[in-house]
């Protein structure tokens, strides 16, 4: 990390500011923990498109916040965006409706080990430059040194948007899009990480992964048969580890 | 131009298709006449930030649609954003409120030729990347070709993310972020562009500039002397034309 900074909001702190996408789930989670192992002071960016468990992925992201004791927060909607993926496809209407948020996200097949090749009605083409530049804006705003964002090309299926390539690619945009001597630094600390590594990496690190949700379809009790939850399970399973967090199944 | 396209929502046309990114001032109208020129069918992108002439710009992008009957136009609103770079900068609670379309959205300079130096309350900072997220998003989806946009060096004030080298780093971005195959080309027609040479080049493409709105501050009449009004009118008279549209002085 390079020197501190200090931000216009006030940051009193010696560390230097970073920004993380905080989506409440385990891979976000641990690269916040990792974001504040690397010494850097965390304001965490939380993004909703009207997923189905959106509620329950907002708490978790407080309360990973609140457990970190994060005072900077910003939760931005892209529900509107995301329709441009599904039914706004066909609408040639001059205004994108709101994501209706009581939608089946998508096809849950619960014997998949592998993210649904079935594109979902709020999946976005280009989600994560979209993300990337939010994120980008406010680290401009805030001073921050640096976004820490959770992708993992594994889980990707190949989404091109989750490629180290296309990272580095985004890094020039920073370079060359934001004022002269702002150096904003993009880290992907888990890209290459599978989930059972992320697992132990959280538990090295101490992140508070009995408070993060992965579920794709329940918001009380994960349902522990989504693709998500299996994803999650086989990774806690490989770090023989016990998940923390409680199953209806 | 590449070979022509047959896109998902049933573009029967043989030409290939194209995003433009229009706000219903001159410099989009004429790179969206650029994009005509070029022998692509336009796709219409509006971006709304909460600015105070929102309306009147929004009624400018239809007619120019209409003008040019195009069907495929979408309006995002990104006024959740553009509260970052204003009160949201020193709001540390969790939600960033929506923008109030009646608040001034600068200080405007009425003997001023360039834009002014003070940062007004919906600038967003990296806006062009945002822009052009949500541009190549919808692009990838409708299979468009290129996304056109109609920044400008000159008027800039030296904002990186309006200079060719931002744009040229997008494209690497794009590049590297979307599906194999897809080979979306960022055009900026006017970036090199004075507006007198904006102004002939619109003249030359018979650009609806009668339907163009570019005043800062009214909504019915252009006031003739804002930044923005008055940068227009020097353009009309550089290029010995003159404005086709009212001006209440």
């Amino acid at each position: 990390m390079a020197a501190s900074s200090v931000d216009e909001v006030g940051n009193s702190s010696s560390k230097p500011l970073s920004v993380v996408l905080l989506s409440g789930g385990m891979d976000s989670c641990v690269t916040l923990a990792q974001a504040i192992a690397d010494g850097t002071e965390p304001a965490a960016l939380h993004v909703n498109y009207g997923q189905r468990t959106q509620d329950r992925e907002l708490r978790a992201f407080n309360e990973i916040c609140d457990h970190y004791r994060i005072e900077r927060r910003l939760v931005v909607d892209i529900s509107h965006l995301a329709q441009i993926g599904g039914s706004a496809l066909t609408d040639t209407t001059i205004s994108v409706p709101q994501a209706d948020p009581q939608a089946d996200p998508q096809a849950i097949d619960h014997t998949a080990t592998k993210p649904p090749s079935t594109v979902p009605v709020t999946y976005v083409p280009f989600r994560n430059a979209n993300i990337l530049a939010i994120a980008t804006s406010w680290a401009e705003v805030l001073h921050a040194e640096s976004v820490y964002i959770g992708a993992v090309e594994e889980d990707s299926s190949g989404y091109p948007d989750c490629r180290d390539a296309f990272f580095r690619a985004f890094q020039q945009v920073i370079e060359t899009g934001t004022d002269t001597g702002k150096h904003i630094q993009i880290r992907t600390p888990v890209i290459t990480l599978s989930k059972k590594e992320i697992v132990e990496l959280g538990s090295q690190l101490e992140a508070p992964l009995h408070l993060t949700w992965s579920c794709y379809q329940a918001q009380d009790l994960a349902c522990g048969v989504c693709d998500s939850c299996t994803l999650r399970l086989r990774g806690f399973a490989a770090a023989r580890m016990v998940d923390p967090i409680a199953y209806a199944q």
